[in-house]
Parts: structure tokens; sequence; C-alpha cells
């Protein structure tokens, strides 16, 4: 039985909308369109996301730094196709108290420029590469279109990590090692993904080549949940980031970046969840376990210790638990852990007590499980790590039964017109004519090339019926 | 022998600015006024104090949440007195891409409005308080005054936290426990401080009274290091905080707020450092101790081996070790983490690997210490805690030294035209032209009265000479 009024299955962003304001995640009452509260609950998901990749960064040599949020204009139009793909989402600071601003400021949409403008003053020779810096901060991008919490915000938290090397197979393999960094962080988050090389037409403003991780979602659509460019000399050169080589000549520096957000929360739930609730991986659960008395009268006594020493242990052995002794029907109390996604419900009433034992629930699959209460910490770590496993694996299943081959026009029609299109592979011409072509008619994008493995072809390209360049992968996307 | 071109007592300011820049705290060649970068070494340290105030605001029931950082004008209008009080330093942004925007929003210059506009939403019941909020943000403050890094920012990190309770008696009790969070972390800090109570015409606007943590500085000025504000219904009545008590009748939320801002880490270098470089708390520091090997011909390869030996010993044991090979002097070496405040330094020459033996340097004291190498954990946790004992009992004595009492004017005048004043105990009237008179003859304030302690008073007010009803305290401010 579904607590919410739409079925992810049925409707996903009825449900979705659902599920993050009563789980708690989100409020978006601000009265400030697409810039809502991360309430308590999807605050604290995050600070575990940083956690994890915090440690990554700094196992890595990143190191964390804060630049300014105001950027002055003349930095933002300095690289001109960079600034163009802003421009339209940039607010723009033109006043303060009552005067107007001779320089005007745009709000951070991203930090290369005011990045570059400051490493162009701290890079003077190869010595001082490889510099890779990681911020950790708050984006305005007032995007006019739909706003949807987490997944479109025109305020959102992310961290954007921007490298300089003194050679471009320096800046490759960093790329790469963004990879290693994002991939492994999303399998931790028990997420399906792809990653992608975006087509020449979708590479963000200013760089080489762009690549992606692509997330797909229950209703067919792919959620971009991070992005990695080699910027080549694009930028160094324009901001003129310039350094000396050992051998006494000069060169620009060979940049990458890389940015992840708050989007990846919204994958987690999307995935994940169910008809009851959040499903929230066990790293990244606020709480890991609840125990829930069950009382009867005149037995509360007994079973109210027995919570008291059970929760003792388990905090004991570094789990995040809580013991709730509110005054709420224990029927009450399940519904709230189930929509929560708290991984783990223990469950004590007068005959657990008896028997020495405790019921332990899992709030993935609702498997019950009796164990003796001194195996209580084993079985929680089991479980845990059980859980995890299984997430992956579901994840895994899901990415795979998300992509369909594709090798006709009618094929391509009939796939993208269902319901649910997922994700298509298919043979390209790499003409953005064509990428054009399944934008206008079937609100598709191409999303690019695998990455990092060439596939091979199987046909001609699907859409025009030329020969083929590639094996692109196409979707509906957020 | 001072490595600054200014020593800390003959020139505060100047020594501060050239400390903070060499030792990569900040860097101010951002373009952007009063908006720096805070550099790796600024970010690490406002990381760790992040980490220390999280655990407590965890602890007392505080919960994180993000709120938006555009604040429609409409809220900050709401309460006047608040709106006055800001609005000379509001940064507005009135632009998106090339469009006006009809309704405007602020930059937040503090939270209130946009997180009681929730609150409002939130609160319905008695059962629903206390509610502790806190948020770690960016906070802008286009104030046109001189810009100093850390010290007076335009834009800046803090944490903020905004509570409601349903009883004035239960928001008083918050207001000690925020004094408990805030005083036990400067504690920590090894920071001198005084807790006054603001008078009436410098209260936060809005508020009912305000307490400052007030820290001095070595050029006899003090610095405001924190603030926490009852707010009683001042707010609640606006922004309808309106809640059912348990005997059915309504009444308005009864609120406080309190924060602190990265100025602590200019409290800590201002209070701590030396002509040498910084002296940080071994908690905050970045690094606890680096291996610096004393390389002789012939000689390097046994040298080498024991540093990364003991580094292991060293890392294995929890501390935050570095061990610097690179290929400089260790003259260069000794300077550098010198500069850089890293509590202590071990030496490792080949004398020492022959006797087993390294030798620890304390960075505050320069104290040289010779240990055994299997004893090396357990001095190194012995230095750290006298260390850190060693920094608070200075920062105590500094704190005496830097109060003087004063009873008449004479006094008070010879006293503030001194070149370092310090804080001047005195008699006051409570009369706002007092406070006015020394503004504008000695540009002095009075900060106000100690908080928690009614302190005897000791003649008249020494400024205008009539009755005195409180103990006052005057410095010159940042």
């Amino acid at each position: 039985m579904s607590v919410f009024s739409k079925n992810k299955e049925e409707n996903f962003m009825a449900w979705y909308l659902d599920i993050v304001r009563r789980a708690q995640i989100v409020d978006t009452r601000t009265e400030v369109k697409g810039a809502n509260v991360l309430m308590a609950n999807g605050y604290e998901i995050w600070d575990r996301m940083k956690n994890v990749l915090d440690g990554k960064f700094k196992k890595t040599g990143h190191k964390n730094m804060y630049f300014p949020l105001l950027i002055p204009e003349k930095f933002l139009t300095l690289e001109s196709t960079h600034f163009e793909g802003f421009v339209p989402e940039v607010g723009w600071v033109t006043k303060v108290g009552e005067r107007d601003l001779e320089e005007i400021y745009a709000l951070r949409p991203t930090s290369e420029t005011i990045m570059y403008h400051m490493y162009a003053q701290w890079i003077r020779a190869y010595t001082d590469m490889p510099l890779k810096v990681n911020q950790w901060c708050n984006i305005i991008r007032i995007d006019t279109k739909d706003t949807k919490p987490l997944l479109r915000d025109r305020e959102f938290q992310w961290t954007e990590a921007h490298t300089c090397h003194s050679s471009a197979e320096e800046a490759e393999e960093q790329v790469k090692q963004s990879m290693w960094i994002y991939g492994s962080f999303f399998d931790e988050c028990c997420l399906p993904y792809i990653i992608v090389k975006r087509p020449k037409h979708d590479t963000f403003p200013g760089a080489l080549y762009s690549v992606a991780y692509d997330c797909p979602l229950p209703d067919g659509k792919s959620l971009q949940i991070g992005t990695t460019h080699n910027l080549d000399q694009g930028f160094s050169k324009v901001f003129e980031i310039r350094f000396q080589k050992a051998d006494g000549s000069h060169d620009y520096a060979y940049q990458t970046c890389y940015g992840l957000s708050t989007r990846v929360i919204a994958a987690v739930i999307g995935v994940h969840g169910d008809s009851r609730g959040l499903i929230i991986p066990p790293f990244l659960a606020p709480m890991q376990a609840v125990i829930v008395p069950i009382l009867f009268k005149g037995k509360e006594e007994k079973v109210v210790n027995e919570c008291k020493e059970v929760l003792e242990t388990v905090k004991k052995a570094g789990y995040r638990v809580l013991y709730d002794d509110k005054d709420k029907t224990s029927g009450w109390k399940f519904n709230e852990y189930e929509l929560l996604g708290v991984p783990l419900r223990i469950e004590i009433g007068p005959k657990d007590v008896e028997k020495e034992s405790v019921v332990v629930v899992r709030r993935d699959t609702k498997e019950k499980i009796s164990v003796k209460k001194d195996n209580i910490n084993r079985t929680i770590n089991e479980l845990l790590e059980k859980i995890t496993d299984e997430l992956k694996t579901r994840a895994k299943n899901f990415l795979e039964n998300s992509i369909t081959d594709v090798l006709t026009y009618e094929e391509l029609e009939a796939q993208l017109t269902l319901e649910k299109a997922g994700y298509i592979r298919t043979n390209w011409c790499t003409d953005v004519s064509c990428s054009d072509h399944i934008k206008e008619k079937f609100k598709a994008n191409i999303l690019g090339t695998k990455y990092g493995e060439e596939e091979k072809m199987f046909g001609n390209c699907s859409i025009c019926g030329n020969e083929a360049k590639e094996v692109a992968y196409i979707s509906k996307t957020y």
C-alpha cells in the first residue's frame, strides 16, 4: 500500500515532489522560486556525501579553498563562449543599499573566471603544478525553465574542482582521476550511471570536451549527476595562466574541471525510493537504525529497559541509532521511519525480552529477522552490508534494463514515443542536424558516446540513414 | 629576528596583513573589494572550527539546514528596525541575464527574515519547540568601511543559529546554552575574551538585548568575535510565528539567535602569532608536526629511512604529520613551517639516527627536546597538550593585562589617548550622550556591562560626572 497519492512507477514527478516534502528533504515554500530550504534530513545526506568526496579529494592531492560569490563583469566576459553559455541565467548585483554600483557583479553561475584570475597570479613555473583546488559553495543560475527541488534549482550547493597541469597528457590523466573520484562515489551511493562523452555541440562552453555521468530515473528520463571537462588551454590562454617549463621555454597551463551538486540526492531518492518512502544507502543515512518499543500494558518497564540497553550496545559499536520513545503507536512509528528511509528497524516487545532477542526489519525488503540480543551488532553490520550490496545489484540491473539497442528510424520512433524511453543505444552520423531533429520531434537528446570504450557500430545512422560514425546514447533528459 | 617588515607590537595591522598573505590564509587579489580567497591553510582552520562547533550544536539538539541566499525585498522590510539596520550594506539583485527583475532580491546580510518566514509555517503548537536550527553559509554585507581580510569582509563564512521556544524562560536558558557553545569553543581556540551585554543603543536591530564576545587584540583594540541575541517576541510577532500552548491558548514564539564568523581565524592569528609567523593551537592546526631531515653527504639514506619510519609511527597514532623531503635546505624548511605555525618540528640527523632519538622543537617557545624514538608519540601528545595549556594561560594573562580600571575623566582621556588603550572598566550613567561623546572625541565605544555578573560600581560616571548606574567596558573596536 502506497503512502503517496501517486505511485513512483505511474507518475514519477508527483511521487518525487511528495516524497521530498514529506520526508523533510526540501521545503519549497520560501517564496523564492527555485531556491528552497534544504531541510535537516536532506542536509545530513549532503553532509555525508561531502565527507566521502572530501576524503577522496584530499587523498588525490586536492586542496579546499573558497573564492568570492561576486564576480566582476569583466572576468565573466573574457572567455566569450563561456560567457554566452551562461548569460541568460546570470543574476546581477547592481545596487548596494540605495546606491547604484558603477561596476556590477555577477553571482557565480560557476567559478572558472574568478578562480583562473587567481591561478594566473599563483602559477609561474611547472613546479607550481599540478594545482588541484576544490571548492564547496552555493551556485546561482536563475534558469527560466521549470524548477524542481534538487533536480533543477536556481540556487544549489555543489563541489567544483579546477586543476592546472604542465602537459596535455597530465590533464588527460586528471580527467581519469576525476572519474575515479566521482565513479567510486556514485558506486558507494548505489547509483546506476553511464559515463558519456558529450557531442561537440553539447560541450561545456570553453572546453575541449566534456564527459558526463548520466543516471537513469524511473520515468525513463536521464539525469546528469556530474561532469568532467578537459579545458585544454582554452581558458589558460584567455586568463594568461602561463608558466616556465623545465627547459626554460613558456607554455599555457592545461586545465580540467569537474563538478557535481545536490542533484545526486535527487538521484538517490528517485532511484531507490518506493511506495512507503525513502530508501537510503546505509552510509548516507542520517540514522542507520531505529529502536521501536512494542508496549503492552503492565509490561512497559521491562521493554523500555531492554530498548535502552540495546540502544547503548548499538551506539557503542558506532552505528547511528535512535530510540523512539515518543507517545505514539508503534504503527505510526513504523510508517514514519519507513518514510524517512532508516535502513533498519529494531522492534522489542515483551516476548522478545523473554527470549532475549530482538526483531530486526529491513527497510528495503521489509524482511523480518529475529536475532539474539547478544548478536545485535554483528547482525546490523551484516544487514547494512547486505542492503548496500543489494541496492548496488538492483541499480546495475535497472541500468541494464534501461538501455535499448535501436537500429532503424522506426524502432527509434517507437522507443522515443514510449512512456518511458530510457537510454537508446544506436548508430549516429555525428551530424548536428540529426540531433536537432530528435530534439524537435521527440524532445530527446543525443548524450554522446561511451567514454573510454569505442563501441562497435551495428548499422547506419538511425536518424538520417547515412553512414554512421559512432555508437551514441539518446534519451530524454532533465 | 622578525621575518616581517613590521613587528606585531609596533604595527599590528602591517604585521597582520603581511602574515595572512604569506602564511597563505587569504589572498586579496580578487579585484572584488572585501571578498577574498580563503586559501587552503585558512580553509582548513575554518573547517576544524566548523567540526568542533558542529559537534557542540548536535550535542545540544541543533539541526543543520540551508536557506536561500536571495531574500525577497518584502521579507526584509517587514521588521523595520532590523531592515534599517542593514539597509546601507545590502546588495540587491535587480537583473537576470539581460532582463530586469520585477521583484528584486537582497543577498542575505543575515537570515532572520527568510528563516522566520519558514518557522511560521513549521510551528503550530508548543510540541513543535524547541526548534534549534543552525546554518553554515556565506554572508554578504557590502560595508563601505575599510575592508580588512577576515576582520571586515564584504563576503564571509559564518554560522548562524536561530531558535524558537514556548516561553521567555526557555529562551533565556537558550541564551546561556549558546554561551556555553561559543565560550567552550573560544576556550579551545585559546582565545582571550569577555562576555558583554551591549547597551540599548547598540543592540541588534529587532532584538530585546544582545550579548557579545569581545576579544582583545595586540593593538589595544577589541574584536567582536561572536554575538548572541535574545529576540524575545520581536520577530515572531512580525513573522507570525504563533503556537498553541498546552492549555489551548495561543502565544508567539520566544526566539534567540547567535552567530560567529571567520573573524575567529583573525583573532587566533592576531592573538597568538609572533615575529616568525603563525602560532596555531594544535587542534586547529592543519599539520600538527612536520618532519625535517637534516642531511649530510653520504649519510642521506639512513636519515631518510628513519624519517619515513617516524612518519609512519606518528601517522598511525592519528596525528596530522608531514614529512618534507623537498630539495630545499633545512633552514628554509625551518622558516617555512614556523611561518605556517606547525606546532611541532621533528628534526632527524645522522647523530639522531645513531642515538635512536629525534629532536622535537616547539613552535611557540622554540624549546628543543631530544627524545628517544620509541617515545615519540607520547612526547607529541604531551607537548601538544602543554602548548594548548600554555597558550590558554598566555591568553588569560593577556586579557587581564588588557583591562584598566578608570575612575575620572582625566584617567579616561589618558588611557584612550594611549597608543594601545585596551579595555577600560569604568562607571557609566547609561546616557547615550556619554557614549556619543567618547565616540566623537576618542573613536571609542561603550561595549556594555559584563554579562551574568553585576559588577560593583566604584564612582560616578567617568564621562559626565553624574551618578553612575553600571560598570561598563569601553574600548576602541574593529
